[in-house]
């Protein structure tokens, strides 16, 4: 396991986009941009049920994902690791407490009435930061 | 081969970093930011020998990027392709040309004495936007 630095650890705590990348079918990488959360030393994504990513990670749970500072491009966090934990326990909330992070609103505003929302923990494995 | 929509173009264009995808000697996922560059429907970036995304790329040259509108994170571009050409050739005029465009300066700044530019040209093939 890799510990999150106190260095860049703001980074991850701030409204800052994380780029995840996950395995397609074939093996090939996808990458896209996501709200993402910190607990402890995991990191925590909140997806939906059907997307192409979820599809993916349910297939092969390793991931990585590199998360600059937009204040600071030339800072950034990248992580490698794994998936240890799939709940849709509790992911309502969370989506709604990203929401509170992102956009300063109490309620997640884009919530489609069927979605079912479900949170990736994710473990590091290895680290690399600059700046 | 996909297109880079007209509506997204300005996003590879502009100041943004990119978050580029590869593949590590087990298949698992890596990703750090990058500047891009883009010409005609490819996306170019460029690298140093040795580093890490240059030998994952040299045995795999499957590779998605994703890049986020710094103004608005919630218009970006997802590219899913491959590395159609790598090149030596004008990698030091090209990481200058880099630098003119992020940092606004003539010269690269950052070139160590012994590193060996190089230039990979990805051919999209699967496009997402957002936004």
């Amino acid at each position: 396991m890799a510990q999150i630095p106190d260095s860049h650890r703001d980074i991850l705590v701030g409204q800052n986009f994380a780029h995840i990348a996950t395995l397609g079918p074939d093996g090939a990488p996808q990458t896209s941009p996501v709200w993402v959360d910190v607990d402890g030393n995991d990191v925590l994504f909140n997806s939906a049920e059907g997307r192409q990513k979820v599809r993916n990670l349910d297939r092969d749970p390793r991931v990585a994902l590199s998360v600059h500072d937009s204040g600071n491009p030339y800072r950034y966090i990248e992580i490698r690791g794994k998936v240890v934990e799939k709940t849709h326990e509790g992911a309502d909330a969370h989506i709604d407490k990203m929401a509170q992070k992102y956009l300063g609103e109490d309620k997640y505003p884009w919530k489609s009435p069927n979605e079912q929302r479900v949170i990736y923990r994710i473990r590091p494995e290895h680290i690399n930061t600059m700046g």
